[in-house]
């Protein structure tokens, strides 16, 4: 399980004055992006290389308790299932006293861009993320 | 059947060159606002009014083909189902020759904010909904 | 002076109940959009040729009256000045009754990326910017 | 001088490769709201409280850098100008190698918000704000 702490900020809410549903999957991303520099697959060098992305391609979001500006958060991470060209993500965001706010799943493909086709994910990174299975 | 269109801005898409996935949803309830208009239930009043809230207690999206800035297109919002004190709404996201972009479905809760818990949807809302289904 | 007319979006708002300031250029950045297209220059081309790109290089705002969710707002946008190399913008968005809620001033550079510096603006946008002075 | 580190997230960006122009103001809001609560003077407490905001009345920026997805960056505050009901600030936004990516300003005022009018800054704000000058 990967772990990533944070604050809510005032840009993440709404005026019904709590997190805007749509800015959980921004609270939930940015915990993906540390993940995957933690793996060592950082989101930037496969921008920066060009050629392939590694888009979300499906994500689903149940909210149980409304989250609060100021209010400190935690992002847990699990890894659901490696496949050869995808991979799914489990996330539940915990604010104090371990009180889930939302549970959500993720799903990536790996895309070779010119040819718009999924392609088989590195060897390293299926590793990494079975070894955090 | 509900309808909206718009075009992407460039504050809704990211590095990757495409909308970001996290900002279909921004897109996708900046037409169900649209539609709680027309329904003559918007949500301006609703907060205005106080006491109660509708969050989204549940999110969820298959993404087909990215989305480019400038790109034109087309929300349609169905009514799924229509409980005593929640509804769901199935929304696809297409643009230029009908092609699909994404598809999502949420659902919606009336909730009385002071003793959080959850109410009866109003008659004549509940009747505009299903009016639509 | 270019109009563009649009309603403030609950993904615009903070827990604070108004439009949140950074949220602002956001909105009067769609309102330029608009305004490029009409002049025929839009930023969807220049993106898809690549090699150029057309950077804010200053923004400024000064906020007058807050802007509430659901409400209705134009923006005003008038041509404040054309160089060489760059252009000013200056925004103004009004509510109900003309009712003023940000006056803003944006500048504007085209920068050849590879070499990284600025270059002359096409005659064409010169021309258009300064029919609209 | 107040300074707070952080990193670009993919939701800061757009298709143009850089952080968004107005996303500036998140970052750097991010970094006031840090701030204050070092102050002794947390939003949310202000919000929590009701009856007061302390809206930004002014914001300008200069941007002198792209900033791309994944780096680091470092916010510097400074504090400006202390008035009676309102207070500026100054902040410098940059990147590695001591790199100025942007410059802004933004100014602060204390507002009563039943009758809408300005009202004098908390003698304790005024001196944590003096200190730091």
């Amino acid at each position: 399980m990967f772990e990533h702490t944070a604050r809510v900020e005032m840009a993440h809410t709404d005026a019904a004055g709590v997190v805007f549903f749509a800015r959980y999957f921004d609270l939930l991303h940015r915990a993906y992006e540390d993940l995957m520099r933690q793996l060592g697959f950082p989101l930037e060098d496969l921008l920066a290389r060009g050629g392939q992305a590694l888009p979300v391609i499906h994500a689903s979001a149940d909210y149980r308790l409304p989250l609060f500006y100021g209010e400190c958060y935690r992002v847990e991470i699990r890894v659901l299932k490696v496949g050869r060209r995808h991979f799914e993500l489990g996330h539940r965001l915990l604010k104090e006293h371990d009180s889930l706010c939302c549970e959500a799943t993720t799903a990536h493909t790996l895309v070779q861009l010119e040819q718009k086709k999924a392609i088989p994910l590195p060897d390293a990174l299926r590793s990494a993320l079975l070894a955090l299975e």
